[in-house]
């Protein structure tokens, strides 16, 4: 019997190879610990369960496509397509072709997760920027390929990002030192991605700097919202129509930031002289804005991506399994000395 | 004798095959006006002089791919990585692969094309914003597959674009619909893209309005410079520098706008009491930085390239071959009347 590709899990597989789901997970990920005889079985037992689209996807362990998949969540927002330009880079002087997926809504996300193995057309695949669930994770081991990911830790595949802790303890120590003390933070969530860590690394750097500097937190200064713009905006006139104004704004993002700025200008409120707002990113247009913020190498963290990519292809034992990418503040014109008084 | 792929041209493939340029051409592309016999000699000279990189490519005329390739210039840059998700988006809803590739320098395009023949891994070419020459042309026609140009009109190929003299028009009125006489533009060329009209449209847009509003043009209010925001900041840095300033600004798109509002307000002109300001784009960052702009349908011209592509794969005879998306005028907070005395 021959099942869809949108209903065959790791478990199936495992059970129907008669082996556990560890098991089937390292023979499908080619990790150690598993007997050639029994990798096999499992592959084949895979094969069998899985939707062939394409004569070139029945060759399950078969020779190299040339292929690399590389999975976006939002291509048009500029972080994700400079990190795919890294990769890009990367891939394209080693001669290997790049496979893009967007996947911008968890439609599209879940819709590609189940397809997955019937993809069996890449040699690896990066995950760019968002964590894997517990059950993509085993979509992901179906394939039987290598897997990078991009622009966030992992505790499973070889990894590249920033540390959003340093990187957040960066801009609230800019802010600290020049004497703020009521300093609000715009956080941004991802509701689109789930496998967000629960702890988000941003926030957490607020309250320790906050903590460290004897300020007691006050909820009333703390937001929360989209990565967008518009979501900044949004949250910066509701920190306005809630209270006295702080002296300085922490944004998540530069797009946050951005956001925040425009709200400020069309409240008639001068920036730095009475609020200041950093952001984290170091967005092209951070400069064109005169935005002062914590720059990160996006581009950087994608060809470090598309190198742990080389390294997984050619089975280099050598091979970088993580790297954390540093970040430094940007001081521009939107962060001064707290108003007096 | 094999050559090596680099060396193929067009005319060696006639010659080998004994046939006019153009034949082989029409041959290669699959056009009208070519006997079976001769379509067959001409692929299969075509065949034996190009490089072969897979098994795959072997197949000339072989079956579908199931994959398409998207040549982008700057895919960092908001336009394309927005253009480039509409493809996407319309050819993952038809189950096929997009194969990406970013050629940000005149060396990495030169590298595309010289290799292209040896590409055959595709069902058809998307060309992303950016012209060909005829000799890239030439080297497009050797891979004998549907090629759709998005963002820029061809005489040769299916296109999607938008008008520009249409774009610039708009923003022209709307300045002079103020009552703005001395109107400066900043322009954007595309030194690394040849092949570009020798008529900027954009540019033919300024001195069109001009004319119908009875302004002579002045040569002093017109700047030269690239796509970026740091251009446009230059180039209205030089404005003001070299005489008293304009009352308005036209920039050929958001992110030169962006730059020059930067200028000014670091020399402390107010936008718009002392100056206008309006660009081309309505760029995601225009709304928050309340840019007045010229409004385009970037994700929509991606998605009706996508449809092209869908169109000459299943060789649909009823296919649109061009579509002019329509623009609009925003207006935000940059603009307004011109100051007095």
């Amino acid at each position: 019997m021959l099942r869809s590709p949108d209903r065959v899990t790791l478990a199936d597989i495992a059970a129907r190879a008669g082996v556990s789901l560890a098991t089937a997970s390292r023979a499908l990920s080619d990790s150690y610990g598993v007997s050639p005889g029994t990798r096999d079985r499992v592959r084949s037992v895979a094969d069998q369960l899985s939707f062939v689209v394409s004569p070139e996807a029945s060759r399950l362990a078969g020779g190299r496509t040339g292929r690399v998949a590389v999975v976006v969540p939002h291509l048009s927002r500029w972080f994700f397509a400079e990190m795919l330009a890294g990769v890009e880079e990367v891939l394209r002087e080693a001669g290997i072709d790049l496979l893009l997926y967007n996947v911008d809504t968890l439609d599209h996300r879940r819709h590609f997760f189940e397809r997955l193995p019937a993809r069996r057309k890449v040699d690896a695949v990066v995950v760019l920027a968002f964590p894997v669930t517990e059950e993509e994770r085993q979509r992901l081991d179906l394939l039987g390929v290598g897997i990078v990911a991009a622009g966030g830790q992992s505790a499973r595949y070889p990894f590249v990002c920033i540390d959003d802790r340093a990187a957040g303890a960066q801009a609230m120590d800019h802010l600290l030192s020049l004497g703020h003390e009521r300093i609000a933070m715009i956080a941004a969530e991802t509701p689109l991605a789930p496998g967000w860590p629960a702890v988000n690394r941003r926030s957490l750097a607020y309250h320790e700097a906050l903590a460290a500097a004897g300020i007691p937190a006050d909820p009333a200064l703390v937001r929360d919202g989209d990565w967008g713009g518009e979501e900044g905006a949004a949250a910066m006139a509701d920190l306005l129509a809630s209270g006295p104004p702080p002296t300085a704004v922490y944004a998540h993002s530069d797009e946050v930031a951005l956001g925040a700025l425009r709200t400020l200008r069309r409240e008639g409120l001068r920036v730095p002289e009475d609020v200041s707002v950093i952001g984290i990113d170091d967005h092209p247009l951070a400069a064109l804005s005169d935005l002062t913020t914590v720059h990160q190498g996006v581009r950087e963290q994608g060809r470090t991506a598309g190198q742990m990519v080389l390294g997984l292809i050619s089975q280099d034992p050598t091979a970088a399994r993580a790297a954390v990418v540093p970040t430094r503040l940007v001081v521009r014109g939107t962060t001064g000395p707290p108003r007096r008084g």
